[in-house]
């Protein structure tokens, strides 16, 4: 049997920096104080520490592991704190009963973890990972329960959601987990109706059909809303609705006043619309570029020369996002939260909000500017480059003319061309007219759907396989260089050095160690080890995949009602593959208590209002406008009226606001009226809300006998 | 020393009416057993009561007084259900400090009261005026505190708002009364903040200042969000928060579901809307009248003629409120709510709309319709009248131009007339050449500027003398007609008739009365008839004045900033018109335990809101486009550049539409900035909030030592 270990501690002993000979020794010298330092307080603390080597060089594991009697103690008074403050109780208040009702594993992990990190002056013994008191802790990481995960991982591929519900996900891995699992399974299942409708609006309604936006509109607003009441029952059966109330300070919390905080959130304002902004120059950039490259290039290696743009596109965009995150991560730490939970809101909302304009920033550049404002920037453009004439002139305006054309054949731009090419029909009608009915043929709302097909079948294969595959790559690809790179000169030098260094150090001081012995123990260190070396899992990449779905779904799906079904099938799979990637590819998660899924849920209310405003102008600018010619829209009817381009727009854009601005005010009614429904349907009279009162009750009869 | 009364139960023993005498016996044989069932009721739960001869003929005046021994019962009764409940707690809990510090009036007075009218199942006596099991009873009074009123009085004259705290008036007169006088102190003092920046932009900058308007908006919204936490702050001082937790269930109501009652409420809002649209009719209808009848009518009284619309308006106006009235009332009680408040917020909300429907009707026409659509629309009515050449012709339009010109000497109207005659002009040019100018130089935005004169200080004396002076006159002609009335042969036969039934009764069962003698005694009862002669004293009507006063400044202020101002004095003299009201005018407020001014906060959001669009809209059309043109607006700045009247207008229309729900987003995050920005300021960490939660915090600790 392998020893109970609860948690493992990740020491780094060395820097991992080649360094100079006085400096490695004084780093050594500080690293072995911190680690007998480390030691002591975890024992003083109570708990049992014993020191292995790592996998890596300089990397020590202590694994802590504690006695009953302690989990005990702790556990009650986690239990006295909720009960204090307002939390609902699953268990008897007074924590008499863990005997007969043993804690949970998540739980048991979770009360060690905080009883090891939280500071002195929250009962804890301070040990906060990367705190400039212990600088070397590099994480605190928990073991995975290799049979629960074999059972959970089986039971996705022979049978439906049943087998493991969210409670038992809850006892392994802690209320944060289980509450994603819950949501992906809650949005899953929603996306059925949707997807019905979608289905029946593709086969057999007309294109843009108001009927299937109104209905993707009012199921958002309801998934929301749902959800949001969904969210307050679950954490009212798991015992943890408030449990912000018992959250504990942040080391790094430094005492401020509120508003002194909230200027400096509002002051990251300017940065995210700088980046945003150089982001929006970057896709508008590409865009063109790939119009350019696909047409004029016709050298050598011009078949490959096409996928230029999207290598530029992946090798940029990201770029620019990662150097946005270390501002928003510099951004956030500054703005000093004093608990974990806003800390992780504040950098999300930054996160997301960038990488939204990347998801959606494409369709609505397509959708929304180039469509219907197309011929006033061509005409401006056209006066730009060709007012004077010079020699460049001539070979300027073959250019533009090639691109014009191009982009016609680029799916997502037809209707850009179309319109660039009325305005020139309109200024030099004699270079353009052969084109002009080939051009007209290519302006169908098919062409938009592409994109949606594109974005949401091919996008979501490419996630799951980097979600699954892609780690198994990375390993090998890790394991094959750290095979190799021993007989790398640079990086052995220092690599022996530091292990003769670390040998050194762990024989000072980890003596314990000794005491364990045989087959079955070396079998758990090289797991532990193993486990050491996976990447911890976070729930933001899972969230934003979801979250950014979902908008997809809801802002979009009216271009393309088949998105939705997709989406199900897509969901089906992430179910499975969200649990193999956990079970497999990531530490095991540090259990967490929470009671929402925080900035999510107001990310997802921004979409539900934002689609409101999409879909209203899409249904607005592309519905055909009579039932002979599908492919007519509000755009082709506007200008066969009015031969004033100028005024013409003028118009178009204090119609779409006005229209936008009206479907906002609608939004805001549905959800007023979804929510007050849902309320009285959901929560008014359930068990949860019953539960929540009846403690409460109770204690306040007993106290009134009491006096 | 007159006797300790709390309370005066008004019985009636006859109908009232003249009755054929089977039936007229039948019902005081019904009524003599009613009330002996009363008093017997009375004495089974523990009261003294005393039947006194009231002032009219067949009323009995019950009086009711509560033994310390049940007050005492009652009050630990009230205050362990206080406790249950979560409301903060003034006093200790077991209320076993009655002895020490005794309950003030208002308390005493509200618990006899809450015993005698809740039902059986709040442990109450179940006597509920004007219920079908006590329809003899008409209503419960409480009688005067003259000595605390007289100094009440004598305090507001002498000195300012010190001397009479809301803390005395809660003690005198219960919670909901110094809630009202809270609301209207803290409003007054916010008057001034406005008040002063009227002066300013009134006397030393430019008619319809965006500036004025912006600081109004930001002004009106910080004071409905600084009033939404004061009144929290003080019903945690006065321990009524959280109130609706304990109130007692109406006596009318029957079980229903939640979302049956909905749907009766939301049934109503057809009925609200049909009456809306009457009243609009009405009103547009009498604004035309007055024009037709200051200028056509010459025959005999012409003078007297001219005050027929003010007459017309008076007579009919009420009459359609009043019917309306009935209306709300029906459908409230139909609604079937369970609790008085709810019942009351339902119907003060639909009697409100109305009447702001009556009070900012008249500028929204001026402001929003007949100046900037009045052109299309007399184009529109010239087409429809005068398109055949007949006899008619000629006299019509005579008639429309005499109506024209007068609208033009009508302070509201004369922007269109002006409107008018520029499409005249456009159709039939000869016709109206020589008014021209003259028509011009009547279009000046001082013509809306009177109309707001009128309102904010005509209107305000006329309240103030309603409220004051014409009680005294109703109470003289009442007296006058109650000493003739005994001579008129129709009135006293039924009379004297219902006397001698009464007195039979009355010494049949009111034994007890004979036990009081004494010239004090006579002068407490010639008191208690007084008293009992009086109306009820409501709230809403107060309130009601209040708000439609600072819907004026909110949303039409712009046009003549010194409305704060005038406002401000109106309030100063209105904290001594109404304690003077209450004190003299009206029977004592039965106190009422309230942590909210309730639908009339929800009504001032809604104004702030409206504020908004008006402001916006205001500023849009009225500001003066270039500085040499004082009265030139964007009205006849459109008009200069757009030929084609079908499309500007159009154009506005849109346009204004933007600029109103662009004006409503800006307000939704102003409220949210400002709401979050108080909500830090006056809440957290405030005296009140940590109150709020010591006594939960130890009650909770006192629960964990005891297991």
């Amino acid at each position: 049997m392998p020893p109970k270990v609860d948690l493992v501690i990740v020491f780094r002993s060395s820097s991992g920096k080649i360094e100079p000979k006085p400096l490695a020794r004084q780093n050594a010298r500080h690293a072995s104080e911190q680690y007998s330092k480390l030691l002591q307080a975890l024992q003083r603390g109570g708990l049992q520490a014993v020191g292995k080597r790592g996998e890596r060089d300089g990397q020590l594991l202590v694994m802590v592991s504690c006695p009953h009697a302690l989990i005990k103690r702790l556990a009650q008074r986690e239990r006295h704190s909720d009960f204090l403050n307002g939390l609902p109780s699953r268990h008897s208040i007074g924590g008499e009963d863990i005997d007969a009702n043993p804690l949970s594993p998540a739980d048991q992990i979770r009360l060690v973890h905080t009883y090891i990190t939280s500071t002195e002056g929250d009962g804890g013994l301070g040990i906060a990972p990367a705190s400039p008191q212990w600088d070397r802790v590099e994480s605190i990481m928990a073991l995975h329960d290799h049979l629960f995960n074999d059972t959970w991982i089986r039971s996705w591929t022979t049978s439906q959601l049943g087998l493991v519900t969210p409670e038992k996900i809850r006892e392994q891995f802690g209320e944060a987990v289980a509450l994603y699992f819950a949501f992906l399974a809650s949005y899953t299942k929603f996306l059925i109706f949707i997807s019905a409708a979608g289905i029946i609006f593709h086969f057999f309604v007309e294109p843009y059909s108001t009927v299937y936006s109104s209905a993707l509109l009012i199921w958002s607003v309801a998934f929301v809303e749902w959800w949001r009441i969904k969210q307050r029952i679950l954490s009212v059966r798991w015992g943890t609705n408030g449990s912000f109330r018992v959250e504990k300070r942040r080391a790094q919390y430094q005492p401020i006043t509120w508003w002194r905080r909230e200027l400096r959130i509002l002051s990251s304002l300017p940065v995210i619309l700088f980046f945003a902004a150089i982001l929006a120059c970057l896709l508008t950039g590409i865009f063109v570029f790939e119009a350019f490259v696909t047409q004029l290039y016709k050298g050598p290696g011009a078949k490959f020369m096409s996928f230029a743009p999207t290598v530029l596109f992946l090798l940029l965009v990201p770029k620019v996002l990662a150097i946005y995150h270390t501002y928003a991560v510099r951004f956030t730490d500054w703005e000093n939260h004093s608990h974990q939970s806003s800390h992780d809101a504040s950098l999300t909302i930054k996160t997301f909000s960038l990488s939204a304009i990347v998801a959606y920033g494409g369709l609505a550049l397509s959708a929304f500017v180039y469509v219907p404002f197309g011929e006033e920037v061509m005409t401006w453009v056209q006066v730009y480059l060709f007012h004077t004439q010079t020699p460049f002139h001539a070979k300027a305006k073959t250019w533009a003319s090639t691109v014009m054309s191009t982009l016609s054949t680029s799916p997502t731009a037809s209707a850009v061309a179309d319109a660039g090419k009325a305005a020139f029909n309109a200024t030099s009608g004699h270079h353009w007219e052969m084109d002009n009915a080939n051009a007209r043929s290519k302006l169908n709302p098919t062409r938009l759907q592409d994109q949606m097909y594109a974005i949401t079948v091919i996008n979501q294969v490419v996630n799951t396989f980097l979600e699954i595959g892609l780690p198994y790559v990375m390993r090998a690809v890790d394991s094959v260089r750290a095979g190799k790179g021993l007989t790398l000169a640079n990086n052995s030098a220092g690599a022996k050095k530091k292990r003769v260094q670390f040998e050194d150090e762990a024989t000072g001081v980890a003596e314990v160690a000794n005491n364990i012995a045989g087959v079955e123990e070396k079998e758990f260190l090289e797991r532990v080890r193993r486990e050491a070396a996976l990447p911890e899992y976070t729930l933001f990449a899972d969230y934003s995949e979801m979250v950014t779905q979902f908008g997809y779904v809801a802002l979009w799906s009216t271009i393309w009602p088949l998105a939705p079904v997709m989406s199900l099938i897509n969901n089906w799979l992430e179910l499975r593959s969200d649990a193999f990637k956990i079970a497999v590819h990531t530490r095991r998660p540090i259990p967490a208590r929470t009671d929402t899924i925080g900035p999510w849920l107001d990310t997802l209310t921004f979409l539900t209002w934002l689609a409101a405003l999409t879909n209203s102008a899409l249904v607005y600018l592309f519905r055909p406008t009579d039932q002979c010619r599908a492919v007519g829209t509000t755009l082709q009817h506007g200008h066969h009226h009015l031969s004033d381009a100028r005024s013409s727009t003028r118009q178009l854009l204090t119609s779409a606001a006005v229209v936008a601005l009206a479907a906002s005010h609608g939004y805001l009614v549905l959800r007023m009226l979804v929510r007050h429904v849902l309320e009285r349907l959901m929560w008014k009279g359930s068990k949860e809300e019953q539960a929540a009162e009846r403690l409460d009750a109770q204690i306040k009869q007993q106290y009134l006998r009491s006096i």
